[in-house]
């Protein structure tokens, strides 16, 4: 049966061309953040146990969860954590099937102690985070849908839903993204008092670049405000220093600018996040699942960390359609700018969304007839391998946030 | 000082003449909004107690907590929930100020079964839920700037932030929100059968509309599966007369497509919102603002509700933006469509934005250079009287959901 | 059957003539007492169930619990709770049976809400108590030695336990449990500023007895020091004037003790409870099943609220031990005092006791040969009428704390 | 200031010599005692933070908290906890003085898991069992009490309380601590397969002992049933072995006797204790001070686990007078029995309790007018010393449950 795909050229003013485009990016450490790394933790965890004791994968859906902040009093030289961070595992799962028992709530904790200890080695997990667990185990409808699938079955939708992506980046969009990443993989492992939680913010008005950037410093590794100011200021150059990478426009980066360095009110912490001082983190209400938060762009609500990703459409057309949109670009040659949306049918086959709509920009001098078929054939593609979404979801192969 | 305010027309496909549109909203009752409504009623109840008991508006921000879904086992004629719904209420607020203590925790709890009492009347509010608190008390640095400000000074953004909103809806979006608005206002009134978890998804492909409601059924008042066939029959054919009141455009109805009617495998619940059977809800991952998700418009990812309306961006701009997008559209000749995006920066007053931009796509036939004045007069006006927002908001006046 | 039935005459001072005596008695509101109404409520509402919807009593215990204690800053004239009390309940219910579903949960939250209700009325529910609920489903053998039983045939004992009981009351016994009801019952309902939290300590030492009374008092009712003193002072009062119905000795009462008049430090409080500013409660730690806590008479630790009343040997035991004991004072002659213990053996029907133990002290001049027979008789009767206890535990006819 | 202290010689048949006597210990792993043993855990932390960064004992009190039992699926070879266990940790601590800041929340959860992780080795501490904290702040009255006494004053009696003890041991109650040591010290280390939660009951009718075990066994060490059944044989065997060295009564030995070996129903665990699988447990419902529940003996009902050390009545009197009265057995000639209570005043030192009261049975032959000046220096010196109690529970010399 042939796909219900729509390619459609529309008028629009480049993103690189408008006058304002707001980019945001919340590190690894944000509670936000945290609370869908351990959503995607739990979901992965379960779909290793749910294959290696019943062959194969059941439903769960662990899209919820809520980060209650705790409190800190930070210290230069290292403070304490006073109250510690609640983190509240919420969501279903399957928890017997075909007589097997599947203990999903202790693989709920586990994974997701495991997942903070992983990001947050410096943290006391002892004493820092408490992590309980309510876990339901899911309505008997939607169970029901995907037993009647089987293992080897195209998956059914398990909603009525959309996913959208979007492609190329824009170069704030690159900018903001590739300095979280260099601070995360380059800059931070040679500079332990850099915390996880490090909020990109950047604004182009016109072709100024204005980058925004609330970071928690690790008070253990600082013995006083002097080296705090420091540290923040040579930050700021390191990051001056990598901007030209992502763009030639001038970029004008602030660290910490709230802080109050007289009244000795800076952004201090003890393990590198606001979660341990007072800000709350939910699942689904940080970035997208190309990494960014693009309020000029189209952008699905949905929280992609933690659904299943067998039949979950708010989780597998997300992350299909980012992917397709970047395969469009790469492949496919005079796209300024493309945007995919994957609209699915409840209970119908997830390889045959009820529309799968590109809009198209064409760069200048490109004639959309030479691209649609280039783009059909990429989503059309896509489509039909939409089983090697769920594989490398679970390997880990794909990040949702 | 005057403000920084940028209007410029884009070149888009007005969303009308676009292929593909998607809407959606979530009801009163869905989980979402369950959590949305509590944080946006504890906001209230502090703004109240703040003002009565210290005559200045107080730092808190409730913009999260998490409904965790219970167990219900629904049976025509009336069925019962086994397990209760478990609302956390997180977020922080200010205890004591001045020697004043605020019963923040029981303030808290209290507007929180007050609010879902008010819009599930039918709900076993002794047994079906469970409302329980871990309410912190912010962060110092918040505080102080708020504290700084006094009553009657403008007050200082907390954050650097942004608000979107957009003008006019489009008939699509027109149509979902009032399909939405008629079920609670009209029809639900006197088919009490209609539960208050209604999700519409409203899909245009080019000049066909689907509307696709699920509707949660209230079991008490359907005797049989024969009287629930009817009723939801019923609400299909009165959504689809009323229509065309909001488009002209062919509109198909599907209600509860997801049953299986002959397995008996239907939308029905005790109190007419899947929170009691499996489904978690959050604050921030429903409608926005403006009542709607509109994936194909520019949409701001910060929760509305439970912030704080005083000095918190992500509330007051969202708001505001909404506003002043739809008073440029009724007050100013020859907008098609108009964007509006308001970015502050944290510790300046919130009537002063970093940028203020407009983006107006202009009727045919109309200069954009005799739009700008009014639309700049529009977004001026509006930033001058930003603390109107705040009052209505206490007031209830205004919705963010 | 015959029962193992053992009476053997003790030589032991008798209390009364025993030096120091202490006697201890936590009222109603007390933070222990309100978790064992909690508890047993719940017990009584789940045999109510299991009677109407299965018809037969399934396995249930709750006889755990937990009252984390709230904050309240009283005032005269009425001040508030600000941080809630939280109720933890916990323990294990049958929650599907025989294809019928239990809402245990629900029922349990409903019960516990209503109990709190009852005994604390000007308590507000709705925002100064969180009732929450973490109830499992029991291990599988005791439910199968359950089920086994059906509804008619001799229950058989849950586990190797006991119980005992006392007859008759010292005099300062009967002092400490008569001044206790003579506020819940005559004081209080003219006085309502006296709290349900009413603590009655004991000591007899020789022929004098000092009775000290721990009174939360109720602020709302109270317009200041001084009406709170006067208060004090006429309940001090009120009780030196009742206390020769129950002792002939020399009786000191002292009311509040603890407070430091001229310092404002006093026992006020919300709502009558210090359950609401910092003492926590649990099932089991207050009052055994005859109202008083005796540390000088023989004592079991199990607590009798919240466990099931038709198999649980813990609470039938305790209730049958005082039942008999002050029956056996009542029909036979010549009982200075009487303490039976019975000790159950798992798995045996629970009306053959492994042991039925009475131990006597007869009255001077009394034969034991003469008071035998007649003990033998009534623990024999006893036991063969040990069903009734269920029921009447039930119907709430008998108090279990 | 000399002492109220009163000593009375009593007639009483000795524990010898009466019919009946029933004696139960908890073992460590048992719900009430990992309880109790928590609770004393978060006290000894506080004390040891409270010294180090204040220079001063604070008011604390930590002697409530649950234990809600998990799930588990136990198999031969190793099954595994499905649900955790949840220990929720409640009390009050003073959490900041004289502007330290005390990060109690954070010790307690820290030294919670230290103790269940030190007691239980085998149990997975990241899916196992989650630790919860609801920890408030204590009554303002209590803290004042103990910040006037300053460090090195005697302390004030917190309540109006009193403690319990009584010497020497009974056979029985020899037999049953001795039994429930040997396990733990002797045969445990060589038999991992005898889980922690070891229930030993003793029955003495006459004088034929039957000691009753329920012993929780440790599922990964088992391969079969067979093993199983040898494990407890060779456990009741070795039992046997030892009883004489505690009496010369004859000694029936039962070991899990409810389990039914056809049905495979046996007391099966993957952790070794019952809190997995069902049972609950509190502070304070389990064994007293002496390390035994003794229903023939005076007993108090206060949890003497987790109170402070300092100035907790409930907790020192009951160390106290435990000690005491063995130190009477001991160093004056001519007791057969004696039983000590120490009842204190609220706000007075606690080295002159309102009366110190001793109740002794002579040995046969013995005058009382010899005994009596020996006890009442026992039990002045011990007041004298009242310090040192508080000093050796801090450093964990003596044992509370």
């Amino acid at each position: 049966m042939s796909r219900n795909i729509r390619v459609e050229q529309i008028e629009q003013t480049p993103i690189e061309q408008q006058q304002i485009e707001l980019v945001e990016r919340k590190g690894i450490g944000h509670p936000d953040s945290i609370a869908d790394g351990i959503a995607e933790a739990i979901s992965r965890a379960l779909c290793k146990a749910y294959i290696e004791e019943c062959g194969v994968y059941l439903h769960h859906n662990t899209d919820q969860g809520e980060i209650v902040a705790g409190e800190s009093i930070p210290h230069f030289g290292g403070g304490r954590v006073v109250r510690p961070i609640y983190a509240l595992l919420t969501g279903r799962a399957t928890k017997s099937f075909d007589g097997i028992n599947i203990p999903a709530d202790t693989i709920a904790v586990e994974a997701a102690r495991a997942y903070v200890r992983g990001i947050i080695p410096i943290m006391n997990m002892e004493g820092d985070i408490i992590v309980d667990c309510r876990m339901g185990s899911g309505s008997t409808d939607l169970r029901d849908v995907f037993k009647a699938c089987g293992g080897s079955a195209m998956m059914r939708a398990n909603d009525t839903s959309f996913g959208i992506g979007h492609a190329p980046f824009s170069e704030t969009e690159s900018l903001v993204k590739g300095v979280s990443d260099y601070i995360d993989d380059v800059y931070r492992p040679r500079n332990p008092a850099i915390g996880t939680d490090v909020k990109v913010m950047g604004l182009r008005d016109t072709d100024a670049i204005t980058l925004t950037l609330a970071v928690a410093m690790v008070d253990r590794y600082l013995t006083d405000i002097g080296e705090y100011v420091e540290t923040v200021n040579r930050l700021r150059e390191s990051i001056e220093e990598i901007a030209p990478q992502f763009t030639s426009r001038k970029v004008h980066v602030d660290v910490n600018t709230a802080d109050d360095i007289t009244a000795g009110s800076v952004f201090l912490t003890v393990n590198g996040t606001s979660a341990e001082m007072g800000d709350d983190g939910s699942v689904g209400r940080g970035n997208r699942c190309n990494g960014l938060i693009t309020p000029g762009r189209p952008m699905s609500m949905e929280a992609t960390s933690g659904k299943n990703p067998i039949n979950h459409i708010g989780k597998i057309y997300n992350l299909l359609a980012t992917e397709v949109a970047n395969t469009c670009v790469a492949e496919v040659e005079g796209i300024e700018e493309i945007y995919i949306r994957l609209l699915s049918q409840i209970g119908h086959p997830i390889d045959q969304p009820l529309v799968a709509s590109a809009q198209v920009i064409p760069k200048p001098g490109y004639d959309m007839s030479k691209i649609m078929p280039g783009v059909e054939a990429v989503i059309d593609t896509g489509l039909a391998d939409i089983a090697s979404v769920t594989e490398r979801v679970i390997r880990g192969e794909l990040k949702t946030f």
